[in-house]
């Protein structure tokens, strides 16, 4: 397995940010298999949508509707008020997954894209940890 | 890594396929391993549930409890009214899952059927991309 | 691949249980690759979450308030009341996940740990198929 892990800067709003860029680089090359795009935070997930056309915004959004920042909800306290939701988070939107590679490009749909959801606003700055398997 | 795509017809109902048949089959005679089931697109997901008791019917009411169609919610305006609700199912019932097989049989619990979660009601076909890696 | 099963008790109530212990134990020795966490029911999930600071107990209501108990919101109808929104979970915290793993060690961030999420109060046990691939 190869394996290596990347920066990404995520600031201090709730974004969504898109890797595919990144995946597909490292990808590039190798032969087929599976590639795992795993974020090791415990406040941010990964997910595959399509990007630029509102639907960031709308994902943004239905988390904030399903799963609001009002710190009275949630039990775990640290933080900026509301990080309690982002602590959630990932039970919902999985910081793991998996994408078939064939012949060193991922096998994504033309309008696909691999992004990583984080909600936390306390932390600027995020590890994704990319692996093939083959 | 064996990879192969299979077509599905979806009609213009929101709808959950069972794909079981179609997995086990592709990893027939394979020996130990794990096998990816993806959806290149970006308004469908993939699960693993019980169907046939009702649960199928549920998990489409709590998709259109939880993410309504209503069109003045969502940003994303393409096709139908209500297509933005399509794209961001993916973000809560991700495209992509693995289950383990040994000697060639899918390690699924008694209950549990691989489907295909599709809302999207404008594309009546869907690609699913099998794969097995051991 | 190297594959075996574990079981849990998860008693009759609700519960995040935490196997990252075991799955640790059972990586540890190995290579690089991924590890599948695979939960063979048909009323579970497993999730990655920070556990030991209330975020176990936020997961569980943020079930209960999007998938509630209530036996009059769903179709399926068997075992105690309540018991049909167990089978909707698994749409929403897939009962798979991977994780890469390092020189037998397991790439979680500092306060990620893997749990089962089981809201099924009517089975007390849970078998756990832990599979690692290099």
């Amino acid at each position: 397995m190869k394996s290596e892990t990347i920066e990404v800067q995520t600031g201090h709003e709730a974004r969504i940010i898109d890797l595919t860029a990144q995946v597909s680089g490292f990808c590039a090359g190798e032969g087929d298999g599976l590639v795992s795009v795993f974020v090791p935070h415990a406040t941010a997930g990964v997910a595959i949508l399509e990007t630029g056309a509102g639907s960031d915004r709308d994902v943004l959004d239905a988390i904030d509707e399903l799963l609001p920042r009002d710190p009275k909800r949630w039990h775990h306290e640290h933080g900026t008020p509301g990080h309690g939701r982002d602590h959630v988070l990932p039970a919902f939107i999985s910081p793991s997954i998996t994408v078939p590679v064939i012949n060193g490009i991922l096998q994504l749909g033309t309008w696909q894209s691999i992004v990583l959801v984080d909600t936390n606003i306390d932390n600027p700055f995020r590890t994704i940890r990319l692996s093939f398997i083959s």
